[in-house]
């Protein structure tokens, strides 16, 4: 339908879908955000985020079937909107729905990761990648300084904002929740610490991760169960945050031995 | 010395600097690569590379001392030249050497990480960062399809790539290298495969990781002592290349349990 396609990078729908990449604030405002690629929007679809329009261009996505609020765009346009660049030509407008801790469905012995004021979009989707590999029950935000719907952070989640569980929230409220379901509280830090092997992880555990640059804050550190580090046995004595959040990670599914299918 | 000042970035020598962020072909030519950041030289010096010409921004580094070679530039004339924005003010065109697998100095119970035709120079780069905090005593790259000196290599290194040593070969002249030393060779893959975790690495090791899109070649898994696997307890099915490599290589780390101060 020749009516449904979209020529002009003018057009106000467009410019509403710009708006939502490069501001959080109008993410905030409007309560939408944008989702780029074929596989990225089947994720968000089950697990039961409403989609509002869908923008395909065919000259890239031939293969998308018909919709309702279906819209048509030439490839200029596909670019303008496009975080990512054209690789995929389907991209969405879906309304976001905050999840809030009361909400989480916790498994019998649950595996949180909780990230305190991470900065980079692109570490705390790498974190979510990881925590969906490992099965983790849900990745808690705290003292959020992006919010979870950033264009950069979806995309170097491939989707797992969709598939883990995810809450921001304040540490306080956090550490209230982990204390009232007896879940241990594992801080990755260096000072005061032990190494993270050497620590039983096979219960009800949350693994904190700080900022790459000043760590954790004191709130954390006074609330924790145990401190654990992972040893740096090289020049730099570094490790990305999201390298570190996996390591600790597969420790604890290590050492839980879940059953897997080969 | 106001002569040692540049100020267009039309000069000779910003336009051959630019050329060598740029173009691996115009680093292969002339054997010279481009270092950025106070931290990143150090380590490159440390490692007996010889620095060829070093460009400070005042306005950015303040504190950076004279030195032979040293040029002064504007600031208009160092963020041309950046790759990484001008954050520290201070990078220099170093000479590159090559360095064989006959050069190794490997430690009585190696551990290596082979790596076959990764793709992305920033995952790479990690790769090497993660080798780095585990002690590896060697990152080999295989029919590589990057060079390593590479500014978004070096960049996601944090300066692993000096700090680490580095071999780029093919995989026959890999493969019989590790044979002929004694050490088993572990492929991640899929297929076939037992759980990482219930696999040795007390003994010399090398973990040989394949691209995300398309694994390992035949010529690897034939000659693999052993094939490896991470369990994909989520829905994705999916972890990054270089947090994959940082997974095993910290399991081994685990195993060895290696004497390191708290």
């Amino acid at each position: 339908m020749k009516d449904l396609l979209i020529t002009s990078v003018q057009n106000p729908r467009v410019k509403a879908v710009v708006a939502l990449q490069q501001k959080s604030a109008e993410r905030r405002r409007t309560g939408l955000f944008v989702v780029e690629g074929k596989r990225e929007l089947e994720h968000c679809v089950e697990t039961g985020l409403e989609v509002e329009e869908i923008f395909v261009c065919r000259e890239i996505a031939v293969e998308m079937e018909e919709q309702a609020n279906m819209w048509e765009v030439t490839k200029e346009v596909y670019e303008k909107m496009a975080y990512r660049g054209s690789t995929e030509g389907v991209m969405a407008v879906v309304k976001s729905k905050e999840r809030r801790l009361e909400d989480l469905q916790l498994s019998e012995n649950p595996l949180i990761v909780v990230v305190e004021r991470v900065e980079k979009p692109g570490n705390l989707g790498a974190i979510l990648r990881s925590a969906d590999a490992a099965g983790a029950d849900a990745v808690v935000v705290c003292d959020a300084l992006t919010d979870l719907w950033n264009p950069n952070l979806i995309r170097s989640s491939i989707g797992a904002v969709f598939t883990v569980p995810c809450v921001v929230c304040s540490s306080e409220e956090c550490i209230a929740y982990l204390k009232e379901h007896g879940i241990q509280i594992l801080t990755a830090q260096l000072q005061d610490s032990r190494l993270y092997y050497d620590t039983d992880m096979r219960c009800g555990t949350a693994i904190v991760m700080g900022t790459e640059a000043t760590g954790l804050t004191e709130v954390w550190r006074q609330a924790a169960d145990a401190h654990i580090r992972i040893p740096m046995l090289g020049q730099l004595d570094s490790l990305n945050v999201s390298v570190s959040a996996a390591i600790l990670l597969f420790e604890a599914v290590r050492q839980r031995k879940v059953i897997v299918e080969s």
